[in-house]
């Protein structure tokens, strides 16, 4: 029984990675460890029917871009804030994934003093990463000033914290959210 | 010209309270002061159209009840989660404003740390109140024990912290925040 091989499986069981941090968060939360939830995706709704004796009924709405981020909540006493994405690259992370109103919002929070990352996962090899805030901002402003578009992957491997699929949690990012925490208590 | 009169008017100007706690979010975080917002309203989505060179639009679609409260996020270090209640009532404040789910939540919220509470509008005067939650938490344990099915005015007015309406922002809640804050650091 290989015991890696079997975790490392978790990932590509047709689960979105949504769906694995929802299920993450269900078990922090279920286990009193943390309180993260994802919020939920903002709609414009335009037309709603409200027939007798049923539920109200949207017709027409759209999708709205998100202004911040997906998923916060608390841990610990801090306020956790992050966002997840995935790429199918294998050598690199496009920083297109993001967008400036999320940078800014996560720049404010970690003014408030919160704690904010990003959670990629390369699809392609099923590997999952914790990267800083301060870090993704880094190489985000550094794109306008002649920098990069994308992030390599041996940057992340190095700045980042790499979380193994596991069984409970599915992803337990909260290991990599200690190690940013006790980083700052250091200093 | 009557100060006060004026900004009591804020309150009955045709804005919601939604629209005003936003209002006032927006003022904090264009102060650098919060980073605060009202998470979107929870839908059901059940048929979605692609039509061709236009945005997806939503056919179907029902209101979830929230799993949570309506805002939460980060200021001076401390999460941050709240619910903002109406009441027509004059004399108190029916607990049933509150669902179970909401309390469950702000109480493990507050288990790891966060500052909770709730934000009262008494609509017949303009008068908003924010209560913290474990003065909530205490009221709402007591209606399954005999105790009563509201919390009184008079007790709002004792253990909460009254907001009156301002210019900028317009609902000053923070001020209550940072007495609960205080509070806490003295114990
Ligand atoms: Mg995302
Ligand atoms: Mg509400």
């Amino acid at each position: 029984h290989d015991r890696n091989n079997h975790f490392t499986r978790y990932g590509d069981r047709g689960m979105t990675l949504e769906h694995e941090i929802n299920e993450s968060n269900q078990y922090y939360l279920s286990k009193g460890m943390a309180v993260i939830h994802k919020k939920p995706t903002p709609i414009q709704i335009v037309k709603v029917d409200y027939p007798k004796r049923s539920a109200a009924m949207i017709k027409e709405a759209y999708f709205r871009k998100a202004s911040t981020t997906d998923y916060n909540g608390v841990y610990d006493g801090y306020y956790i804030d992050f966002d997840a994405k995935e790429t199918k690259n294998k050598t690199s992370f496009p920083l297109s994934n993001f967008h400036q109103h999320q940078i800014d919002h996560m720049k404010a929070c970690v003014e408030q003093g919160g704690i904010c990352f990003a959670l990629i996962k390369f699809t392609l090899t099923n590997e999952i990463y914790v990267l800083e805030s301060n870090d993704l901002f880094y190489y985000w402003d550094e794109q306008f000033k002649g920098g990069k578009k994308s992030i390599s992957k041996p940057t992340i491997d190095k700045l980042g914290y790499k979380i193994d699929y596991s069984l409970n949690p599915i992803i337990p990012y909260l290991n990599a959210v200690r190690k940013i925490i006790l980083k700052y208590k250091e200093i």
